[in-house]
């Protein structure tokens, strides 16, 4: 019997760091990526094109994506705010880049200082430098539904604002669309009925990743529910580092160690060593040291007996 | 439509209470349970009957039933290891009596000291003594499959001892199984399996309550995969307090506020009022100022909007 490939897509060094204080060194960052992803992570964030003055954090991301795409059998991905940055990241030769759209747009004014409007257009002069590069060089362009389950400035968000902003990037060119719970605000049966919303508007190809938090400790739950709709695309951040800095108290992404943990006990696949994964978070606490790092797993250790690839808990 | 209800069972006065070196005032349980019940929460674990040498922490459990039994409402729930903790249970007036069985033998031998056949045996005793009150005075008897998700001195538990011992406890004269995760080795999938294997033994009726733990992370998309096999009581520790003190590394009940928050916003009924049980942690922490308390809710607070038995997230 086949298992089911769930991605778990790090977004550590993008989102992680770009939510804390100290800077990593780039040296530091490649010794992550480089180690993350051998221990099994097929899809690393490793960071975004934003001005240097606004994340000094994130101010190596060239650099970043072009160590990257030496690692064999690593997608990189990376974020951008603009058509500036996707310039950059295709520049880079970045394989994934995601634009994030706040579907409140109080929270786009705020984050990229940016209408609804602006930000579908900007999308769409992406779309197209995208679609002018040669085939082969055409990385896959995502849509970010950010604050998709409410925000913190304007609370709960109509459906029709999501759906229409949802239809405007795929419209606009996006390959894929995601639902982003900027705010932690998500609950189970939320995430499946807005999976089920978008994609009845869009497509269920156009909808296969989300990026959910873990603000009021629904994070793995929600994942759960997600699975439960097919999604096969997950992120989350090592040590649980990192949220939206521009949303107040918006804080805790998903753990991939815990992530990592959930599926592979439930007998999906998803590459990932668990043991080589919590001697990654050893290492970036190193480089790390004033980050106070999240997550179970690591402090409890895995099940006795418990090896790996072999799931835990299936019939004995 | 009527909401589905799902009885949050509240065992920090027991579970939170046992694994913690400071022993709360009574005076201070009266109130934390007082407040806990006023909040909405209508099942509460109050203590266990076992010797003051072994757990001082709960050396008043028979006063807590007199005084738990005044809140209108409220089920009294009590733990107890043997027949003579029993004795007192009835005596005191317990409205549900818990056996814990550790499926895990060598767990069981040391946590009480007794194999399998000894506490079935137990368990029949005390059936009998209840079956010997008036009818208006028999508790509620739950035999608890501790370990049913792994065991950390045993590892993996096989299907057959789980069943054998599932159907000894009902034989034995329990009304109902629960499926303890004392260990915190659980996974979503487990919880599904198990659960649907134990009812396929003993019934669907006789099945309708969980012990979940939050040792690895998973405590509510465990609780989630519960639901989706329709569970209906959940327990839970205010403020994540507790565990087993007798199973190494496997500490970490489901946090109530977490659980509550996660409930009502999908929408279901938990007759308890948010904001009201994140003043009784308060209160609970001023009474334990050096014990550390888990949870998120209370750290992030409520969306923005949310309202009080509205759920969050539905069609707008």
């Amino acid at each position: 019997m086949s298992k089911t490939h769930i991605e778990i897509s790090e977004v550590g060094p993008r989102d992680g760091l770009q939510s804390i204080t100290p800077i990593m060194s780039t040296a530091d960052k490649k010794a992550w990526i480089a180690a993350e992803a051998a221990a099994g992570v097929r899809e690393i964030e490793v960071g975004s094109f934003v001005p240097a003055r606004i994340l000094p954090q994130l101010a190596d991301t060239a650099e970043l994506v072009a160590f990257a795409r030496t690692i064999p059998g690593l997608t990189v991905a990376v974020l951008v705010p603009n058509f500036k940055g996707a310039a950059a990241a295709v520049e880079a030769g970045a394989h994934k880049i995601t634009i994030p759209l706040s579907v409140s747009e109080t929270h786009s004014l705020r984050n990229v200082n940016r209408t609804h409007a602006q930000m579908l257009e900007e999308t769409a002069r992406i779309a197209e430098l995208i679609m002018g590069r040669p085939e082969a060089e055409r990385p896959k362009f995502e849509g970010g539904l950010s604050t998709a389950f409410g925000c913190t400035l304007e609370g709960a968000i109509p459906d029709a604002t999501l759906l229409r902003l949802a239809e405007g990037l795929m419209a606009a060119g996006c390959d894929e669309v995601g639902l982003s719970d900027t705010t932690g605000y998500a609950n189970p049966a939320q995430v499946k009925r807005l999976i089920r919303l978008v994609r009845g508007a869009v497509g269920e190809a156009a909808v296969t990743g989300v990026h959910l938090h873990n603000t009021r400790g629904l994070g793995l739950a929600n994942v759960l529910a997600a699975l439960d709709e097919g999604i096969v695309t997950v992120d989350a951040s090592l040590g649980g580092i990192g949220g939206c800095p521009f949303a107040p108290g918006a804080s805790g992404n998903i753990v991939t160690e815990d992530l990592a943990f959930m599926l592979e006990a439930m007998g999906y696949e998803t590459g990932v060593d668990l043991e080589a994964l919590i001697a990654v978070r050893q290492q970036v606490q190193a480089a790390l040291p004033a980050v106070e790092l999240y997550g179970f797993t690591p402090e409890s250790g895995l099940p006795l007996g418990f090896a790996q690839g072999q799931g835990w808990g299936a019939s004995v």
